[in-house]
């Protein structure tokens, strides 16, 4: 089958490759989404680790377009996997810990059933008589080796790009039967221009006259330029702009030194002539046409409603990675699954990884402390184990060892806003930092916290301690948040570093029952005596103390304004409470003066 | 010759296409950039409008990769040009005031000498043997045929994509030649994505079996399959992701209507199926391969050095336009010769328009408001005319006929602004509005005015007044402008809406020789009330009152702050002018108290 037309010459991988391939043959066939059947299935698939006596260890990792199952080197002497960087012994996807099965999927070329394999039918490769099939139905195979490995309920099903099409489309379909989620720089369906480049791909193959209608196989050639055009367009599309800029302009007019027919003027030319030829080599043009096809025809709609009663009608925990610079499945694309999922209520954690690397980031190392230790902290948790104590080793940062932390017991204004959200409360926390405030809630039993932050090494440690925090923008809407979804929003000390005030107030009040936001008062005795006794721009001593021109906070505003822009809106106030922090006490006199922060308990 | 490939299914396009054509043929050849030459050339272009006695009208408009010489209808019967928006009777390149030459491009397959036509010293089509052509190259013939007409200086050279690189190329070889340049949506060299497009497009071309080495002319059928794939390509990038959304996202699964034999599942691939066919009909692959090479070699460099000395050469003065969509030909590779010709002091106007419609943004009329009255208005300046009076009609915007209008002669910050920069002094204007203070200056005869700002109507509006202006951030370094560049830099009222003030600041006395700095004083006296008594955040009165809430002003210091950065950073201060506004009076007691805007003379 496919293995005759594995050759020596892909990069990185050696005359005989998948030395640790396992295969199993599910003589009863599938039945396909579109129509159809296949009488006899085959999946080639890599495992890793061992699966516990529970069988509630296992991670299947869904491979992207030309992946395979060799997703790790089984030990030194092996072949580097392509996931070498996530999945390995003390990797994030911890292979001491966790039994990870990779499989080819159907329609591939590099062990599973595919357009190249023999039709029993036949006894020929199905070449175009191979059915269209659907990321549905590699995942239906998936599930068929999941349950032929003795594994009822997967502990996470991840992948990146088409692997990530893949893990949408196991919790539409078989929503209880994985405790996380992991979809990767993907979406509910191909943007427009994503589709266009795949479209052309495909006409390139299906015109290159020796792809002869599809039956090229046994012949000396096949559609060997068509492939390489569509791989080199789709090379293209992987990188960014910038990667190609960092990849190329130095030797721009520098071919380098490769075997290839294609045009080689420039170094770019050079280099994407390479990577057509060696594809060639290691993939089967109908796999191509098949996989693409696949990837194009899936589709969760892009709207809310219907993608949360798709993939939201899965109960498990998500964690949701984009890379700022992936224009092929970009970003916006992800923000809109995590709308969907909060608005059925999932707990979902999502991470906007910057990176000049685009759509291929996922594969590589850099900001692999940020992505990477995101996968950790999530899969620990799946785990049963809760998230670790803010000192505790495995947190590791820095503040929490400072004796300045900011989880300082002591920070009154924390004390009195935990003290105003009732008991059981649901609670949103928008700028949630490192998690300072939601993890004392979270000590205290509150039994749905989540986090807004737009820091992306704070979003890693709000994930340490086990919270499910949305990487965004205070600025803009809370597309996430459907109304009155949460008992409690807080907003601490946050306010006066917007620019959108007006925006965000009315944000909260929306999402939350009741809001809790504090901010400090501009209008402190203390702050005014600057201004008036020296003719200086007020200014508040602490460990984050800033200049009029470095500071953080944007907006100046005291108690008083506060209260007008409130009562002109028609936000309700509920509890009002004025601090004095240096002093450490509550202020009932004069707070606009005697007051340095209030703490406002609002509604709509 | 050309004309035989010419059908009547390119949409738009009649059977009898470029009935207004005229042909000329220089017998005498032309010598080639990389070698070799061509031993007669034959020139296609079109006329519009009429010539002045003094030949000092003359605009000459360069096509893009796949135009030709009709740029405009010449009358109602006409069939359309790829250019009507712009060009007309009326029109910002108006032909009722200019005369306009569009000739087709050297290597195009339009009427001009390409690789159809028939080679002189074999009498068959060039095919393969036609040489390798530059942009320069297409440029001589321009230069040559404008020398045919009896025009000895161009009023302006503009053009688009690759008729940007023409522009570009004109200025680096005839630097004397024209009055004006206007380059849009260009670049001094491809990115190296953009140079990958191509490669992968001349890849599907070349091996395409059907071109047979390039001497398909005379058989039955030629690389049609490797042509339309190439302008699929080109199709995607010429487009942005959120402008094929627009398309495409409405009719996603509904092939639309359209023969062709390549793929057709979804909305985008029948559009790209169809456009490629019909590209076929109209276009030759020999040219495109020609073409495409001759954009991909175009290279003046990438530092700002060597642009320098080959574009800043000439001394007209420049408008340039990149759209901010475009991907092909980003933003920032405009702004990189922007910045060359800064460094080399010349005359220039630049905005990056506002477009979702990416590259194919200057062939449409979305924000042609913007762009079309900025070549309205630059084009009106060449020709002699200075700018309009501010409340002139051809300004024609509110502001001016307003009585609150912002260009009040009694603006006391303007007169003492005014009063403290030296008689024939340079003066760049940051954040310059609409002109108001440029403008004040132009009057009273300052010889050098440029202003940055980043709202484009306000761009509009000094392009109006005669005044130059780049399209910036204030919050990015000024790397247009060289060190000591400017004898005076002014900074009005602008300071406290900037986030990076220290790099401002830093910028401001690295490019002038002397920085005046405008800004409210809020230890002012009435402010110190309002937070004082009030306990009230405070507020200036006045035409553009703002709340804390919405106010674009983001920094808030005193006098005796600014002084304080200022010694800090070693910023020299040479004159403090002290205003009461509201009283109309300059401060001398306790200005730090009394004054509401304080003017400094700083330097490094």
């Amino acid at each position: 089958m496919a293995e005759a037309r594995f050759t020596s010459s892909d990069s990185g991988r050696s005359a005989s490759p998948l030395a640790h391939a396992q295969y199993v043959t599910f003589p009863e066939g599938l039945e396909l989404q579109m129509g159809g059947r296949l009488e006899e299935v085959t999946v080639c698939y890599e495992t890793y680790g061992r699966l516990s006596r529970k069988a509630d260890n296992a991670v299947l990792v869904c491979h992207a377009l030309s992946g395979d199952s060799h997703v790790a080197r089984h030990d030194e002497a092996d072949d580097p996997g392509w996931w070498d960087i996530l999945v390995g012994p003390g990797k994030p996807l911890d292979t001491e810990r966790y039994f990870v099965v990779c499989p080819n999927v159907l329609g591939g070329c590099r062990g599973t059933t595919g357009p190249n394999s023999l039709d029993p039918a036949t006894g020929k490769p199905y070449g175009k008589d191979f059915p269209t099939i659907t990321i549905c139905d590699m995942v239906s195979l998936q599930k068929r080796l999941v349950e032929h490995l003795g594994i009822r309920r997967l502990l996470a099903v991840i992948g990146g790009s088409m692997g990530g099409q893949m893990v949408l489309c196991w919790a539409a379909k078989y929503p209880d039967d994985m405790v996380g989620c992991i979809p990767i720089a993907t979406a509910s369906r191909l943007t427009s221009q994503s589709l266009a480049f795949d479209i052309v791909g495909r006409n390139a193959i299906l015109h290159d006259p020796r792809f002869r209608g599809g039956q090229y196989y046994g012949h000396r050639d096949g559609p060997a330029i068509g492939l390489a055009i569509a791989r080199m367009i789709g090379h293209i599309t992987y990188l960014s702009r910038e990667s190609m800029h960092l990849k190329f302009e130095g030797d721009r007019l520098s071919p380098r030194e490769v075997s290839t027919e294609f045009e080689k003027r420039f170094s770019v030319g050079s280099y994407l002539g390479y990577q057509g030829d060696r594809f060639v080599e290691r993939f089967d043009a109908n796999s191509y046409l098949a996989l693409t096809l696949a990837m194009d025809l899936f589709d969760l709609g892009d709207g809310r409603e219907s993608l949360g009663t798709s993939i939201g009608r899965a109960g498990c925990r998500w964690l949701i990675l984009s890379y700022s610079s992936d224009w092929l499945f970009p970003p916006e694309e992800s923000r809109l699954l995590v709308e969907a999922l909060g608005h059925r209520g999932r707990r979902v954690t999502y991470c906007n990884v910057e990176s000049p690397y685009g759509h291929d980031s996922f594969l590589l190392e850099h900001n692999l402390e940020v992505y990477g230790e995101l996968v950790r902290a999530f899969l620990g948790q799946l785990n049963g184990r809760g998230g670790a104590a803010p000192g505790g080793g495995s947190r590791g940062t820095a503040a929490a060892a400072d004796p300045a932390s900011i989880f300082h017991p002591d920070r009154l204004d924390y004390q009195r806003i935990i003290s105003l959200v009732p008991e059981g409360s649901s609670v949103l926390d928008l700028g949630c930092g490192h998690g300072e405030l939601l993890y004392r809630l979270h000590e205290l039993g509150f039994p749905k916290l989540t986090g807004v932050e737009l820091d992306e090494k704070a979003i890693v440690s709000c994930s340490r301690l086990g919270l499910d925090v949305l990487h965004a923008d205070l600025n803009q809407p809370l597309e996430a948040f459907p109304d009155q979804s949460y008992d409690t929003v807080l907003l601490s000390r946050t306010l006066q570093s917007v620019l959108d005030v007006e925006g965000l107030l009315s944000e909260i009040v929306r999402v939350g029952r009741r809001g809790v936001v504090s901010f400090p008062n501009f209008a402190y005795y203390k702050l005014r005596r600057m201004l008036v006794e020296q003719g200086r721009a007020p200014e508040s001593p602490g460990i984050l103390s800033f200049k009029w021109y470095n500071t953080p906070n944007l907006r100046f505003f005291t108690i008083a304004d506060f209260e007008e822009l409130c009562t002109e809106r028609g936000i309700r106030i509920h509890r009002k409470v004025a601090l004095d922090t240096e002093a450490g006490r509550e202020v009932t006199e004069e707070p606009n003066l005697n007051a340095d922060l209030a703490i406002f308990v609002i509604s709509r």
